[in-house]
């Protein structure tokens, strides 16, 4: 008997542009289901691990962890869902359920999170994922595929921080890409006083519209030194440099920088003669720096939940799923507003 | 008449040893008191202001910010105090007290910190010092003054940090300086669970005497390795490069590391192929990393009475104040065990 295979499009090196690539079909395991990707989105974390900037990927390597699909089968004890449901998945599609922290709920923190992705072994540019049942979450009646598909990722990362340091607060959202329009979104309907800060001032009109009751350039040192002790909180959606004297600056002495993304980060030697640098205002105004990585299963729920009460939805273009190199190069150049997902018609 | 001049210890120019130098006695203003300087702590923060590392010191530069002394004369209004009291001073002499954070008791974030050293115009290496009465503390009865000189910044350093983030916690002390055996004091008595973390082996017997129940290598990539994921706080105290991938590697999920010191801090840059980088486990492990800048008056006061009641003090060696470049080189090079204290006969 033939096994069936499944159509993808996987990286074969680091740095490869995807080409077309079929697997055999995967055993379903207990509590796993199978899902048929209808859409996912592209992710800079796509770039990262095509690139394989954190060394930790094997080739080839199908990216997409912004999965929409229906489940078309399901292991042994999967109660929760049903065959036909459509579903989300994230960046995580399974756990060890073990350690100390899974046993917890925080399963997005597992101590193996390292072969926690969805793309174990492959994600979701192809026709169908097989992941842990427990996260393939239901999408909320009416909110569109393409929406969830974002949110699944791009949601995730940005909900659950501003929920836990900037609700009512003064917050800055650094960098107005995919996880950045929709960070301005969630904290204005946390109730938050939202500045948008970007090096693009052509995103202004743009960030007001989203929600943003500010607009900052953060290559502007006046406009930068005029926010001094302005913000309580500053979201970090951005992955290149960003300048960090000037960011920190900004905070409020005991604010936060959250770091939502892989953001470089060198704050300088206290040592150089002459410079007064970040690392003396991470110090004296006693500020910290803190990482977030998505959220919890229960996190995702409620986050497409708060979406949806507060018709919370990224701006996407969708494009055929055969296009993905063209859409992973508009990423690369900077020049999607805001997320592009792909379809498998 | 001749205006009565003091007696001090001057740096002329950055990265000068220091010099003789006399200056005016300053007039006492309202809220002042003079303070006749019986001893002062080299700290290395003198050290980065004597290289002015931070580039907002001017010259000549007196440093010294771990006073104590007798009140030989009080300005208008200064009723907590008497002349003859013995008091304590640290960095702070000074704040504006109408600033946001001062309304709130927390004058070390005082907006105006820049110009609130005691060193305005100049510091401890002298014979007399004026400060704010506000920032000079009754020194508690039978704590000598060595003792006492040394914790007004040491102690101010770490017990707050400490105090607010490891109570009862697993917590690491990076550095075995003058901070570093004083926190592994404080730690204990404050009933954590402390490890001393040093790239010095040697250091080990005079840690555990100090009260760390485990000693912890740097340098030591098996060691480091075993306590991946073992401490809630690491709380760092060194002022020279740290290993962040070793460091961040040792912290649990959600921890986090307070600078106590300006430690050079530069987690590298995610987009480094190959690179599974300190960067990546911030964000990935959630971490923060967060700025401690001594303490308010409040804390002062809690320190030193907390210190009092657990019999904590710092091995001190005493000079003469005349000896201080003495003291600076022996600092320099990584010499001290663990503070050293200049006196005025």
């Amino acid at each position: 008997m033939v096994r069936p295979t499944v159509r993808a499009y996987a990286a074969r090196a680091a740095g490869s542009p995807l080409e077309p690539f079929t697997y055999d079909e995967p055993d379903l395991g207990a509590g796993e289901v199978r899902v048929a990707v209808t859409h996912c989105g592209l992710c800079f974390t796509d770039v990262h691990a095509i690139d394989d900037d954190f060394g930790v990927f094997s080739f080839p390597l199908v990216p997409g962890h912004e999965v929409v699909g229906r489940v078309t089968e399901m292991g042994a004890g999967v109660s929760a869902l049903a065959v036909g449901d459509v579903v989300g998945i994230g960046w995580q599609g399974r756990s060890c359920g073990g350690c100390e922290w899974c046993r917890e709920g925080d399963d997005h923190l597992c101590r193996a999170i390292a072969e926690c992705g969805t793309w174990t072994p492959y994600g979701g540019f192809s026709a169908a994922v097989v992941v842990d049942g427990r996260f393939a979450h239901p999408i909320p009646p009416g909110m569109t595929s393409e929406s969830a598909a974002v949110l699944m990722c791009a949601g995730t990362a940005v909900y659950p921080p501003l929920r836990r340091w900037a609700e009512g607060r003064r917050v800055g959202v650094v960098g107005i890409g995919g996880l950045g329009h929709l960070a301005i979104q969630f904290a204005h309907a946390l109730g938050g006083d939202v500045t948008a800060i970007s090096t693009s001032p052509e995103k202004e009109e743009e960030a007001r519209r989203l929600g943003a009751d500010h607009f900052l350039v953060s290559t502007d040192p006046a406009a930068m030194s005029r926010a001094e002790f302005g913000f309580d909180v500053l979201l970090c959606t951005a992955h290149g440099d960003l300048d960090w004297a000037a960011l920190l600056m900004s905070l409020t002495k005991n604010g936060r920088v959250v770091l939502a993304a892989f953001s470089p980060l060198d704050l300088g030697v206290g040592g150089i003669p002459g410079s007064s640098g970040p690392l003396v205002d991470l110090v004296v105004h006693q500020l910290s720096i803190t990482g977030s990585f998505l959220g919890s299963p229960a996190d995702v729920r409620e986050m497409l939940a708060f979406a949806q009460e507060h018709e919370i939805a990224p701006w996407v273009e969708t494009m055929p799923m055969e296009r993905v190199n063209e859409a992973i190069e508009r990423l690369r150049s900077g020049r999607v507003r805001y997320r592009i997902v792909l379809t498998n018609e």
